[in-house]
């Protein structure tokens, strides 16, 4: 049986630390839908469809990798999807009650779903969308820290030019 | 001398996990407040009129609880209400300095009202109103995690029948 | 019916911080025990027989307070003493996690039984019977963290004359 | 390709909460390698010896679990018998940052194998071995905690007869 | 070589926490530059402005502080000010994490520039600027947690007269 | 007036973790004082003697270091070196508390010295002596988390050859 995952979040927008937990992911699963959660109450940076071309750009030649977006219940999208599991990062003691919160949540309401943590890769254990994107509006160096394409798209909202 | 404690929050909405700390609390208090504050900053999903009319609905019988509503300092409510006491459960260990720094300021502004910590019990450890009106909000099964009337409650908000 | 609460501990010795929870606890309880848990895998300082003589004279002339020692489970002896609370003080996060383990494992075992926090005052928050040892051992001035008898006890055992 | 994971441990004894997180493990992995890490620095209650036979009884009708025990670098015996994941259990935050040391060390030493967290389900959240063992010790009733085999043998251990 | 450090913060309004922190940095520190982070975002209670002359009336004796203001990168202000190092207070487990993630962030832009942190003095443990103004909005006495301008300038922001 | 610190520890072997520490220290402070803290109740890999000569190796061009050892309270010893701060490294938030409670108290036994945070680099955040003590005696590469002279030593002890 193919074993399937979802790896959810805002990818707003997608960083090296989540790039490190989806290629991680693949040892473990056959396939990682990376499904980006609309949520109506944020005010983000990248819409949605950007968003999704993004991920699209930055997986293309990689097959186990499926590109969706979802509202609604976490667990009723992986139900449909036929996943059996969550995929999540954990970068720092800070994310664990949330996480546990949420896995223990997501548990109940569907008891066939496990949530699965891996560990972010040293180096990026403290790098988040957020930090990103306020390095990036003063114009700090952060092509190291994003794949190449979001590097560009940052520039462009924040009016610098992609090297 | 009654022994009167003062458990303040939210309640929006009550859970399970509430009750379980009033009915705790009740072994070692002869009265309990349970006391809505009045924010207008946030932006609830039940008035504080619906709120009193939930608490009132499910402690109609019990004659050790009282319902009510403030706003101003706690401290200064406690001593208005001759309560001694300030009831809070605990879940996670992300709840600790938050109640930690809330118990401090109090005990600073009066030192004659002790905050006691009695641990939600472990069913209801990581159930919160937010985690319950998400779930709610897109159709979950939350009958075990509330009272019957918040159910139904959440269920109209939402535009769901209830059961 | 009168409230009584177990107060457990090593107190090895007692502390200014321990006095301080105890006192609080008077606000809650009716009457309180002290119970020295008798513990033959740890090395302590002073005997179980010195202790309670040390606990005895802190509370000479407080008749709600009973000084006792114990072995086996905590929650038998607070069955047989006719306890319905364990009161514990709570200093820090790090005390967080092994308290909770400790209070889900007694309810497991006795549900009638009760876990009450109560928050050790700022001036004790971060001091403790190891470090008062290690510090009254290299001859410091301790004479403000514990009671009088005490720091004249721990100066007899490390051999420095009582003031 | 078969997926295998080494689950690593002291199992002095097995509880219900590693059942829990092996049963779990199953759902991901093709095949679990329950190892018991002989560490002589430790002073077990039971032999490595016995501590095998109890795993087997525990797991004899299930062929996707091998039992064994190993001394030396966990990345060096899991590469030994072909592993590419490291099972771990969370329960709690004070766990957190012992298991990211351990993770970090083992993935500097073996790029290869990944460490996978699955969360304890929340009955056995804060029950360990060593908990296990000190209720026992004074005749607690601990038959919900453990397996059938590890009440008797804990009985056994501690002069009490097995129901 | 004159060391310089930047005492980065909102300062709406300073307590006796950020005076605390500064006080002990000048024993570490030649310089200290307190500087108010302009943030759109926020809305504060007192305006870049305000705070300025609260803070230059609060240091007006002291040479070795400079009041200033700075919006963009703080590693790109500490660089222009000839600053090496960045102060933090630190007050408990909750502010470690954002701490960390600000510091190694600050540290990848600009290996130059230390992050120095100083624990606040017990007394100041718990006060923030939240917590300071939601107490002076009810007319708290808050005056042993402000400098004496801040108490009068809250006083009247709140409509209550300054003793 | 020249600026000393002391930075206490077991260094049981020094780690590179503690070099990034003292190297970024420099930036601070115009000397450090590495002092082995010589305590009877741990049993060291390394004596105090080879300790000293192993730190001693490392520093030998460094004319802003000194070696040494102590006993008894280390705010004694800081006085008696006219040192005004300690230097501590942080790597995790389960350091925190131990390192607060530690500074609190030496602070409560003599307010002229500061206790000063310094955070461990990421790439040292997770190594401890501990750990590549266990790592160097499986025969684990550890070359890139000790200096040269610690790797020697630890084969050595272990009965490995140096490369």
């Amino acid at each position: 049986m193919e074993k399937i995952a979802i790896y959810p979040g805002s990818f707003d927008p997608i960083t090296n630390g989540h790039l490190d937990i989806i290629e991680r992911g693949l040892n473990i699963f056959d396939k990682i839908i990376v499904a980006i959660l609309c949520n109506p109450a944020k005010n983000p940076l990248f819409t949605v469809e950007e968003r999704i071309d993004i991920l699209k750009e930055c997986f293309r030649d990689n097959h186990n990798i499926e590109i969706d977006s979802f509202g609604g219940l976490l667990v009723d999208y992986a139900a449909k999807k036929g996943a059996h599991a969550i995929l999540r990062g954990m970068r720092a003691v800070s994310d664990f009650d949330y996480e546990f919160q949420l896995a223990l949540m997501n548990r109940r309401l569907n008891r066939d779903v496990q949530t699965v943590f891996l560990m972010t890769g040293l180096r990026w254990i403290y790098i988040s969308s957020s930090t990103v994107k306020e390095a990036a509006r003063f114009g700090a160096d952060i092509d190291e820290l994003v794949p190449y394409i979001v590097n560009c798209k940052l520039k462009e909202k924040f009016g610098h030019s992609c090297k």
